[in-house]
């Protein structure tokens, strides 16, 4: 936090605009016209346009206790684009509403944006447009991103075919056990002065849940290997609960096996320091942001020696179910969907 | 509100979304993908693509002790459509963001989503997409709005001239009128059982607050006349705030003349009642939703002809400022946005 802290009231609305829109770059060809008007400019003759929205909530997404405002704003951005990724897109521009509480400070909105500017600037992003306003209810982020793809290169969810292999990016249940991490820690710190939470040996953990990234190297790798995924999504709900997405839409059923989940050891640390079943917290802890997808089996050479893949499976016909093979080999469970249900 | 009241837990966020979202009619060639995917897909490869965004909460924007869930639907829609009508576009697509908290019931979110899909029937627009969660306090609503124009046709803020007319649409200060008597209302009902609000003689200040209505009718007539305005921005904070930003960012100065500025009959009888300066109210009352916009000189005749459109100054040179010439027509006073602050 900065020292001085200064109160929004003494800028007003459009003071406050000014100063978080001064000198914002341009990335992209297709933003003719940026914050300023009624609305945005954009223009995209050839190729498709990718429309995705995030609303995220103070006391629901994110707890201003542990999660710093830059991260928070670079966090708020990152998952945007990883729809935009999900779709084999690339994202463009972003609108950034933010409803802002009588606690924050221009300073504290100023760390927020910065946030938010550091993710566009590392993806190429411009900020064209938004909305602020006052809120009795706490900081309130929504974002809508828009990319563009060539149409013969967007993947849906719905294209997964019997025998296709299923891959996953990176490692699952970390951001969780981030998530277990900091709630622990704020936990320990209560009533505490000059409390310091203890994150050593767990740094992996703190990173996922703060800070992810969008995984636009993947989708990089992919498109240089000439590997167009059959089906496709990003992995914010849980493992299980995404392919039962695409196995839904795809009208197909699926096996995975457990030992080929990927899973870092600092997650198999945590989660036998909490007592958790490891599995469960890589098939259903959320925000992992990595992505989900198929590819046909011609494609098993080529994407077994791309490093951060994993194939974990392979789709069947849709009577099969979706189903989970034990690491003995000897049984099959279902999978479900049993994320957290954010409505309860 | 309907009679039987479902739990939102008992549907989960996807059952909520399914239902909500179940036979959504599309009106548009662009819309080539909408709900159901990590993005949704359109495309325009002829215009320029237009986008804005409103973020709406409650207890700032809206109070649900007055405004009924599905008029609050439709509104919110309706201005963020108004947007790019002012940008001389036509509407689109939109994206919905909905934060829910625990008191509202599946039946109230039908309610208001059911005001949503009213308003895009009626402006011909596709909801594509969108984020459902829950919220620690209160509603809130996140809508994203896309169009799109050919390039000639947008007129954006900065192109006002010297010697241009200064037009507006409809009348002013009656949504806020309408705000003051439902306020009014509110506060006569405290602690009374069955309080029937009185609104007799006044329903369209009432609808003007609850129900307000993008003119896609004057870019209409406008078009067919044969009218480019030469700058234009609807009215939602009031026509002084607005009208400087027209001459801030076309670098000119303006004058309008107080006793041509439109105002209902109901607006005036409201502002005497609550003893409140009746060009105040038609100056700096938000949520007008009317259009403001420059014409050149030359469209004079054309433009006096419309029904419903009024001249009420011109544009003149920088150095002369922004000024209304005062009924008796012997002094000018500076232009200034007084509109609340939405920030304190």
């Amino acid at each position: 936090m900065a020292d001085k802290q200064t109160e929004i009231s003494t800028l007003g609305e459009f003071g406050l605009i000014n100063l978080l829109t001064k000198e914002l770059p341009r990335h992209n060809d297709s933003t003719l016209k940026s914050v300023g008007d009624d609305a945005a400019v954009l223009y995209f003759p050839d190729t498709k346009i990718l429309v995705t929205t995030d609303l995220l909530l103070e006391g629901i997404h994110f707890d201003l206790t542990y999660v710093p405002l830059k991260h928070l704003g670079y966090k708020a951005v990152a998952v945007n684009l990883s729809d935009i990724y999900a779709m084999n897109g690339t994202p463009r521009q972003i609108t950034v509403s933010l409803g802002i509480s009588k606690r924050f400070t221009v300073e504290h909105i100023e760390e927020l944006y910065a946030g938010m500017r550091l993710a566009c600037e590392n993806y190429g992003v411009d900020i064209v447009g938004g909305d602020t306003t006052s809120s009795r209810q706490g900081l309130v982020i929504s974002i809508t991103a828009i990319g563009d793809a060539p149409e013969n290169q967007i993947v849906y969810r719905d294209g997964a075919k019997d025998t296709d292999l299923i891959c996953v990016s990176g490692d699952l249940g970390a951001a969780y056990m981030g998530l277990q991490l900091l709630e622990r820690e704020k936990v320990a710190s209560a009533g505490q002065k000059d409390f310091i939470p203890d994150f050593s040996g767990k740094e992996y953990l703190v990173e996922r849940q703060l800070k992810p990234e969008p995984r636009r190297d993947i989708i990089n790798i992919l498109r240089d290997k000439g590997i167009k995924p059959t089906s496709m999504m990003d992995i914010s709900d849980g493992l299980s609960s995404e392919l039962l997405h695409i196995c839904k839409d795809s009208n197909t059923g699926c096996r995975i096996y457990e030992d080929r989940i990927p899973i870092d050891y600092q997650t198999a640390v945590m989660a036998q320091e909490i007592n958790m079943n490891l599995v469960t917290a890589a098939l259903n802890g959320g925000e992992d942001y990595e992505l989900l997808f198929t590819v046909p089996l011609t494609d098993h050479d080529k994407i077994s020696k791309i490093e951060g893949i994993h194939v974990i499976g392979y789709i069947t016909k849709p009577q099969l179910g979706c189903k989970m093979i034990t690491r003995d080999g000897e049984s099959e469970i279902d999978l479900k969907a049993q994320g957290w249900n954010p409505l309860q």
